[in-house]
């Protein structure tokens, strides 16, 4: 006797981290960029005609596309838009790793990977990282579905350069290898200019980061216009309408806002080089930085004690309760106030627990 | 020997319609709405904190939830929301259509129903609509592996009762049932009350028609908190962040404005009843719709010529070269002055063609 229930998706559920909605709190655990969008995107969202919503978005997000064209050096059939990174990637996941053998990524990465293997039915396997949370080329020789890597990765923070990528990328020409650089503008190497050389090189990016738009949902792809037109299709086949027209209109405003693209992200950089000196000062270990965060362990205190010691004091942190990682904790680069409090909680603990 | 090409998705390409830039135009091709969005949404646009964009949204539209949980007198767990309602139906095959025997739905609907099945590789058998239109529910007492039905139809604009729902309910307890009320709020039968008896029962919604937010992405489904759990967990592994901040708010100030909601669809209803008497009088046959489209053919003049006549006229609409609706064209109500327009180019045409 069959029921209805028989015909459900067999999956466990996924449950997207809560966000505290308390006041006067350091909110520094979701990566989130701790400056504005660029004001000429937010003079964009005053000045929209509110009125024209009544009309469907542009399909094709023509002109965002157009945009990022031009400012990646790429033709706009190189250009895919869609509604955040996290869709970008599982339309390509679905997209480019339909083969029976298993795509390879890191054991320590992106905690969404093996989740969309898992609802996509994608078999995969786990390389780990070196003994300092590196990335190992060879490991991705052997045969597989595909490949994808963050870089720079999360949650350690490190990225690797052109010669990581090209080994990569001469170790498979025959899969689909997709670089997420969803922090590359914080210090990466960015895998961009590659992407006319290797027809199977696939680069994904987000506004959510480096252009404070998380809120708004917009990530993208970069590859060649094969790759790209795969992803259309998928895409088309599965909603045409993505990206709504205040993420399309605003997204154009931000990346013609180069300056204060620039500047914000200068003063991240400039503030983890800050955080990361004091940390060290203060017998922390901080791996080095690629990303608007930081990895962090002390050979004498609890990490874990540390993230509820300052959840106590309002100052959120990330703590991973997982194999490997679970000495650090991921601290997001907040303002320097933000982080001046940090730092003055941070010695608090290590005062009351010596 | 593989190639990085064998491992991508193979999928026939589906591209959108693309629309018109054109100025002075009367655009009723995609059934949108011709009035703005409620000006308290518009409001909500323009107070709206853009420097909050560079926090991630709320995963849970918790509150948009419980907005529409009250508007549709259900539990807060009994609503899901999405981007536009091509996600949340997206989801709902992914989530409830996971069998080996065919789904079914007519043979004229919506045509995203069999690209998604394309794409998910879900099974289906398509049950032909009477010769007056209509969905014959005893076709839907064969064994099957889940139903989905629009409800009113598209491209008919035709709505079925209560009667006809449960009947088609009373024959699939072993099935999820999906109603897509996309045009119900234009005169149809909703189904959301059955919900609660039925606990296979899905019923899905969009802002983009009734309530003029086609550019802003929000869909809908309410039904049985199992069915809403399901279909949380796949969104959850496949995007937390399907909604975006502005959309959540905007979507919001939409549904608390009840007074502006029933205004625009009257005066849609208002304009759709004249036009159909007008084009009647003009010896048009004109289905009898609840929706804010409507399916006129003439028996002594080309469907396809007047849609052709009228593009020529920038007055755009819809004409299917399908089989059985080959005869018809698509008329989306517009506001009275387009109508005016287009019953005025529609009378030109008969002129020229008589």
């Amino acid at each position: 006797m069959s029921t209805y229930q028989d015909n459900f998706r067999k999956i466990t559920p996924y449950v997207p981290g809560e966000q505290s909605k308390e006041k006067d709190i350091v909110k520094i655990n979701a990566n989130e960029n701790p400056y504005p969008p660029s004001p000429k995107a937010c003079k964009v969202l005053k000045d929209f005609n509110a009125e024209s919503l009544r009309f469907y978005p542009n399909a094709n997000a023509t002109v965002l596309k157009e945009v990022l064209a031009k400012y990646y050096g790429v033709g706009v059939q190189n250009v895919f838009v869609g509604n955040g990174s996290d869709d970008v990637l599982a339309l390509a996941f679905q997209s480019f790793f339909c083969s029976d053998k298993p795509i390879a990524y890191p054991d320590i990465t992106y905690s969404f990977y093996p989740v969309w293997c898992d609802l996509f039915g994608i078999p995969y396997v786990n390389y780990p990282l070196d003994a300092d949370f590196r990335i190992n080329p060879e490991d991705y020789k052997a045969a597989n579905g595909g490949v994808v890597l963050p870089n720079p990765n999360a949650p350690t923070s490190l990225g690797e350069g052109e010669q990581f990528v090209r080994r990569i990328m001469d170790y498979n020409p025959d899969s689909v290898v997709i670089i997420d650089e969803a922090y590359v503008d914080f210090g990466g190497y960015s895998s961009v200019p590659l992407t006319k050389e290797y027809g199977n090189l696939l680069v994904t990016g987000t506004f959510s980061k480096s252009r404070s738009l998380a809120g708004l949902r917009i990530g993208f792809a970069i590859g060649s216009a094969e790759l790209i037109s795969v992803l259309e299709a998928v895409k088309n086949s599965y909603n045409s309408y993505t990206v709504d027209s205040l993420a399309i209109a605003m997204g154009i405003a931000s990346v013609e806002d180069e300056e204060y693209f620039r500047s914000t992200v200068n003063k991240v950089i400039a503030t983890r080089k800050r955080i990361t000196d004091e940390l060290r000062t203060l017998g922390f270990e901080v791996l080095d930085s690629q990303t608007n965060f930081i990895m962090a362990t002390h050979s004498r205190y609890s990490m874990k004690d540390m993230f509820e010691y300052l959840k106590t004091k309002k100052v959120f942190i990330r703590y991973f309760s997982l194999p490997r990682i679970e000495k650090y904790v991921r601290i997001t680069i907040g303002t320097d106030k933000e982080m001046d409090r940090f730092i003055a909680e941070v010695r608090n603990f290590l005062e009351e627990n010596k």
